[in-house]
């Protein structure tokens, strides 16, 4: 069996590397010379386009920013899937929308192919040490057919349901975290506004019914000042705003994730881009 | 040393308790009369009022619904401040505000009294099991005085600072837990809505980014539709709002606070005030 992976930066690198390591045949493509030479240190080939891969590999792993980059690697721009072996499958570890990975998955059937969406839990370090939680999501025997592969690149692989399922999942689960952590930016302000040092603030605050892992995880950044990311304030407005829209899909309100969506374009605005997301604590200062 | 408390329901009843239990002399009073039973029936001894409480006792904890009973009881309707020992302290474990705490801690010092504001970290259960935190604040000398006692109702008592300090890191902490509790709500719905089983979901959940505190205490009430408080709605409201109003008088904004507020206060007008506050899940179904 042949692997294909088209993005191998952060997040589909970690993937490709441990993918090589298990033994299997891995091709990988990415516009980032940097990131490509990084998993052919470990192992694997190298092709020149998408369209060279895609002939070639029983399984393509795709790994990119935005829903409308995949739909034009698969359908539109460069419409990859036409070039796939029948029988092949398509695995996104992407996080998009509910209504892209049905776009998706359904182009994929109409030429004989099988989809799986397969968004990831946790972050770069997770992915590269291959213990990322996978929430799977697509027709239930072809996840069977591949419960095994996706087991060694991750040591807590989940059936969520169709690909509606899993994707929403992942971006729901990012809605919560990601708007805790600016409920916990506000807060912390206004503890250090009422004179109660930080850190120390950070440690009762964890005795309490306020503790949370974005406390633990993005506390002692906000503590320490030091941004780097982790999960940037690009990628999380980003998938605020994919969630805040799959909510209005179903009438579904969601207040909270659209206050969080103003304060992160917010930030985005405020040349936070790349910073990780909780410097959104500097838009309380 | 004669200890008097004023306040015996879920959370000063088992205070009382703890202290009779470990020894102390103590009398109690409260405007419900089967609350002082279930603290008789450990011991200590009940008066009929909190005037007749107030020159018997060298130490007198106190634990109201809201800052203006507190005020009331101490200041101006039953002022009984006034009637207090020189030299004896009154010792707070309600919820207030940093304005009202240092106005009763000027008022004691005027009167020759001394005050520590001691507001509680967990619920009732810890309350009695005497494991609830305590975060005490007032004058340093003041709290050394007293810790040895303290840490015999409480597994874990911290000195935050002056009374400013202790009530707003209480009221903080609630602000983050139950602004968490809607921004869970408004997700779960969600995920629902997408055909997510709740049980599937909260375990999921709690296996990424958004995990917390409350969604382990919560996650359950929500998947049981089972709220019996806990922290109730009423309760809840009363906090957030102290809350927004302390960071109003620092102009410091809490955009989130606020809306969590807003939120609150329509489940109270929509009749869920003595539910426990996961019931704002209602407001998304």
């Amino acid at each position: 069996m042949r692997i294909g992976c088209i993005g191998v930066g952060k997040m589909g690198g970690g993937l490709a590397r441990n993918l090589i390591r298990s033994g299997y045949d891995v091709v990988v493509y990415d516009i980032d010379r940097e990131a490509v030479k990084r998993v052919l240190k470990v192992g694997g080939s190298a092709v020149h386009s998408p369209s060279e891969m895609a002939a070639m590999v029983d399984v393509l792993f795709t790994s990119l920013p935005l829903p409308k980059h995949l739909t034009d690697l698969l359908i539109d721009e460069s419409g990859i899937l036409d070039q796939m072996q029948p029988g092949s499958t398509v695995i996104d570890v992407s996080t998009i929308d509910p209504r892209t990975a049905r776009l998706i998955s359904d182009a994929a059937s109409q030429r004989g192919l099988q989809f799986l969406a397969c968004p990831l839990g946790k972050g770069p370090v997770q992915a590269e040490e291959g213990t990322q939680p996978i929430y799977a999501g697509g027709k239930r025997e072809v996840f069977d057919q591949f419960e095994s592969h996706l087991n060694k690149i991750s040591t807590s692989v989940h059936y969520i349901g169709d690909v509606e399922q899993a994707t929403a999942f992942k971006i729901i689960s990012n809605l919560i975290g990601m708007t805790n952590v600016i409920v916990l930016c506000e807060s912390l302000r206004l503890g250090e506004k009422f004179g109660i040092e930080q850190q120390f603030l950070q440690k009762l605050l964890a005795t309490t019914g306020a503790d949370s892992y974005q406390l633990t995880l993005r506390g002692p950044k906000i503590l320490n000042q030091e941004y780097t990311p982790g999960f940037s304030v690009n990628l999380t407005l980003k998938d605020i705003r994919l969630g805040v829209s799959m909510a209005n899909d179903l009438n579904q309100p969601t207040p909270f994730g659209s206050l969080a969506m103003e304060f992160f374009q917010r930030a985005q605005n405020s040349g936070l881009g790349e910073e990780d997301c909780a410097a959104v604590y500097k838009l309380f200062e």
